[in-house]
């Protein structure tokens, strides 16, 4: 985590001060189900709310106390008594550090999933935009980066959107995965809190019950929840990677977006680089990186080991923060994306028309020629058009064996384009539910 | 995929006959709906179910066509028209060999995950059934490798059931990412196929119509499914080690099962090695390792490269025939193992009873020593306990500033397991639905 | 390890008669030096070599009794004797299965390690030859995809040459970091053999001494080999992905060779695909995954576990197969790469002389134009160029205030593409040590 | 990076300030050899030293231009303006900021490869000094976590000497990787800038000159740093994972030191957990995950794309500053590991001397039993002692079938366990070079 590629929202859920607001509230809802049940009294409960509920807690305090303690949730409980008073010695009863830990660990990821799903829709609103916009823009599709039939815009964008939708729907089932709450104690037994303290604090701080947690939280869920980004950040890689293509000097169809008063350089004014968008090919690969480390962090051993626990403190804000940062960089970039349709349509247009020699392949053979006449008649104007780059359909209305099968008219109409772009209605509805 | 690690069902989905049958079911079923919208003759589709519904394809030949035509779609078509006759030529009309060949990998790897399902279902069941028969089998937890405080081996066996539980809705999920169906043509653009094709094609092989195709369909879905192997081999990877440990000479409280004629070392008795989850833990391994190229695989250039493909081949049965031999394994090595209740016995009291030291803490406060003084009376027995293997209740009862708080029968009463394990039945339920 | 991406002389590696004919070897060379010890008699190392030096092992008999024994070792040895009679019984005397196992695998690797070393050669031979001919060709160099300055075809594949000649160092590393033999019986404390028929047997197999082994070779050996591989892979990815850009249909400036037969596509004469380079960008992955697995090989628990062994079992022969193959196929692509010098240098035209504005910049400054004016001057003609794609030096000759500071002649010796190419020399003998 | 897991010295490298001094430093050695080319004034070279050697560079204000330029190379160079006075215009002549970067990055990461080889001379001083203490403090040796043949401590130790000496080489070899120096200008052709220059820095700078760049240093030689790494990594993981082993409640034959006032738990005195190498565990995890992405860097785009960047901000200081710190407090857990020989002892006690099975069967062999005799006889004694934890030894002497063969002194001299040490001198000479 870095502050080039950080942004204040998610990176405020890991600092200090978040962490301790949540192990407050933690620890006070546990401490109001005590109360209930009659292990602490009523008045303390209430009493550290009072005090405590709109507190800022001393961080550099804290880290003073944890220097002598060396235990960074006994550290935080004696602030606490500062701020609260005698009554705080009711907090945390017959819990375990990790109850509070893990439990906060899962409200932190819950709150980056969120954003990350904010930042997904936002994404998901701008490439709309800009599907629809250029919803029956051609251009011509490219198959292993050779040319291949056309497309329009729109359908490469409303691909992007469907995977993105896709990945949507993937932080949501990672928000499941890690949403969990655990206060069971030492080794998981309930043997000193009533599981009922678990079920409260749970349905304050928004999450699920654990159904059996081992002082810890299983990490099988956190791993799926950091694969989870792993995909998420590829298919920022492969949008990201369409665009940087697109902006090559030879193909000049998109453009990462420049300010007038920014300059690639000043000299050169077709230097503008993608460097947005290259930026985000190595973010990708930074987020994709963390997913092997999360996995390996699921063979704990026994009831618990804490080699995970570093591995967390790194990935946990770095995963997060880095992928929150790539999304909304590449909602800027599809937000403000300079789109040529003039240079897609020369393109389009480079090789002559041959993107069509497939159809009218087609149309000869459903004219009565044999497959093998076919092939040859298609050839000879398609290897003439390529090698001399002349156009495809004056060659084949020049050709008499070829006009012999079809007509001129019937020939003109095969280089409409409109034959290639009349299911993408079809396709709209499909992917954004419109056309 | 090597035999040795192989099953044979699983080993079947990938090879060339289940394939071409495969290859054969979409082009069938293509040219039904081809025939119902009128572009290609009834009949002919008829006669292609007719004569290749149950033929069995010749994989020599069509390696033999494929070695000329350098195109393995090509060489299937032409062998089918050696089996169907002129009819042939309405097969795979309008359509691409991606087509064909994208819908097939969704076909296979669907199929692949329901055996990974049944494979979980399996191991669910050999979980549940020794969980319930240990359910209060009392054994030491140990966090960091530690004795903690007691948990029953039936606990153990529970988390290990919710977490595969959670691999199992994991893999459902993951088959949904997958079991897509794509005829779209040369770059999705459905300008020579109706829609209509691909969503009976998809109804009929029992897959979802893929939104938005080009050529390909899109690979962060195979990323998902990978990245969702990699997470469930890593939980093979967590119950396997913990039966390794388990198994430790110094532990020796499960062992893998032998068989009487089996020998570890025909000298030495004790030499019976886990050598089924060490393997197991390097097959987790193997299975991480193909997360990432599956990743990687997700930035196709433009409308589609064929850089997934070689991938593909491989970790596509690698994974799958991998995940399911470790899931079967692991099941067998569940179902058998050998359980020694008596040796957890042994370590449960190996430290004399200190386990109970925060309960005797707890109850000194509550009894009303200050928390100094009864930290203090519960160390200086602790101590002796643990210096001289000594016993800690036997200690406690010898303290007269320990009695003067707490009776004989409290101090007693302390020791018994049943507090450790009073909340077993609900974590059960959680977990099992039942106590 | 898939037949369509292997070659027959690194599959030979790893096929059972050469492992067994290693294991042989080094059971027989450890007899001769237990013999010269006094531990066997000499009659029967004698035997031993005369009866089996030349035998042909029975796989499926070695099989067939590893079945009964479930040991690989002892089925070997049991088929040994069938072949050399009883004094077989003096083979394996005070050694154990690893010792053998762990020493064939450092032969295997070692043999791949030569095999890969050669590949490397042929693929530098080719580049250097390619990189030669093409010493002086124009063409333009691209930083983020966009034109800079103007480099030749030579340049760029003498930087493919100092890379695979890097690569090439790295794999003599990489196999001297393998190529050890231990023979050090259980637990490394040569308890039962004499340190000497280590030394003796890895002098006869071409190792060097396991200093210290603990029953394994350490797995830190093994962990740097697959990561050795994988940097490898990734400059085969690099070379490929070159290649894959310039034969993109807008930038065409070279193509994977197609021979006279072949077809893309009948109908397009222009689809050819760069298929060989996509498929060594996943090779390339498959690779890359396969250095996780062998780093987390290295901690073994204790003297050892087994858990490295099916880890390697398949990423042995799959890591070295594969960047066998594709070393191969990038020296065949690159031996007969299509190089097209016409549209490299329509490519660097394509901006009107642009590239050459930095030094237009620099000539105005020094000719005494302030740095603003300068800017200005170059700016203003620049962006004429750019935006109607006219001719840079064109527009310069006739912009009255540029031409008051740089003569036309002096201005033309500035579009001199000698200016770019004078180190090319230098690089060159830098590069090949020669120019 | 986080500030729990640094160490000074290392962070240091990456600080800003450390980066603007060998910024300078490049610079003006390339001032100095362009005023010796005569390209510059030879008084504008000495006063840049003059005015700028010893100078502190304003990090906020250097941010503040680059907050206006966007472009930091820029930013910097207009700061030292503000230091040198009107000769900063002399400074740069002919270069591009990748030159002044990647050469700083080979500096930083040369930097960072001294320390972590000073790291590792430091744990090495350590295992040595703990080896020879224990070179023959017996305890058994396990395989697959199972009692085998004993060893010595001071062997254990030696097997991770050798293991870290190859790492120091390995180091080395990777220091070596990326210590050059490339000042070659946009596209890597001098177009602009004498070769001699670059020769000159590299010099200064204790670098090699990189033979051929593209603008940039080729990154394999990164990935092979960051590959190297990730082995490094995965050592400190063996004997972190070793050094758990020895910690565990069961095992206790070594612990992480414990200073006189830290307390694991206050009532339970055993609960001293192994956090130390916990935490190591974790570590490797973090810099193995790091190795992938820096092997994604490696095929940049033509002669440059800047994708590399964002993974190397992180990944520079993360896997240095990571590694470095992991080292260190290795080298402290090993340097004060508590060693506990008494249960070493105990635990090598605990199968009544099975451990010297296959040595009895040895000897029964040679004084003239049948192989299937003397296994029946081994075997039956064998079974008793593991049976009823009886004393092997014992046992022996009191089959009368036994000592028919073995006298009863022939049988004690088998259990001297000088027989399995009596070649520790032989193994530590090969790995120390003294024994």
């Amino acid at each position: 985590m870095i502050p080039r590629y950080s942004r204040p929202e998610m990176v405020a859920i890991w600092e200090p001060q978040a962490r301790f607001r949540i192990w407050f509230e933690i620890e006070a809802h546990a401490t109001d189900k005590l109360a209930e049940l009659g292990v602490v009294p009523k008045e303390a409960a209430a009493t550290i709310w009072a005090k405590a509920r709109d507190a800022v807690f001393d961080v550099a305090r804290i880290d003073e106390i944890e220097r002598v303690t060396k235990h960074d949730v006994i550290a935080f409980l004696t602030h606490l008594a500062e701020i609260v008073g005698p009554e705080a010695r009711f907090v945390h009863q017959g819990m375990t550090s990790s109850d509070v830990l893990d439990t906060t660990l899962a409200v932190q990821l819950a709150r980056s999933a969120d954003i990350l799903i904010a930042d997904v829709d936002a994404l998901l609103a701008a490439i709309k935009r800009r599907a629809f916009e250029h919803k029956l823009t051609p251009t011509i599709g490219r198959s292993h980066g050779i040319h291949a039939e056309p497309v329009t815009f729109g359908l490469k964008l409303a691909q992007a959107y469907a995977e993105f939708d896709r990945c949507r729907a993937r932080l949501v089932a990672a928000k499941a995965e890690i949403a969990t709450c655990a206060i069971s104690g030492a080794v998981g037994t309930f043997a000193n809190i009533d599981p009922q303290v678990e079920e409260h604090v749970a349905a304050k701080m928004g999450l699920t019950v654990e159904p059996v947690s081992t002082q810890v939280i299983p990490r099988d869920r956190h791993a799926m929840f950091f694969a989870t980004l792993g995909v998420v950040a590829s298919c920022v890689e492969r949008l990201a990677t369409e665009i940087r293509h697109l902006q090559r000097t030879e193909v000049y169809e998109a453009e990462e977006y420049f300010s007038p008063g920014q300059k690639g350089s000043s000299a050169m004014p077709h230097k503008r680089n993608p460097v947005l968008t290259e930026n985000l090919t190595g973010l990708a690969r930074l987020v994709r990186g963390m997913v092997t480390p999360a996995l390996e962090n699921v063979a704990l051993w026994h009831e618990r080991d804490i080699s995970h626990s570093s591995v967390e403190r790194m990935i946990g804000p770095d995963a997060t923060v880095t992928l929150d940062f790539a999304l909304a960089r590449l909602t800027g970039v599809v937000d403000k994306l300079l789109i040529y349709p003039q240079n897609m349509r020369k393109n389009l247009d480079r090789l002559g028309g041959l993107h069509n020699s497939q159809r009218v392949l087609l149309a000869l053979t459903q004219a009565g020629a044999s497959r093998e006449e076919s092939y040859s008649l298609v050839q000879r104007n398609a290897m003439r058009t390529w090698e001399h780059g002349e156009d495809f359909l004056t060659n084949l209305k020049a050709d008499k064996d070829v006009t012999a099968k079809l007509s001129v008219a019937e020939l003109e109409a095969m280089f409409d384009e409109g034959y290639h772009f009349k299911h993408v209605d079809t396709i709209f509805r499909r992917v954004f539910g419109e056309a």
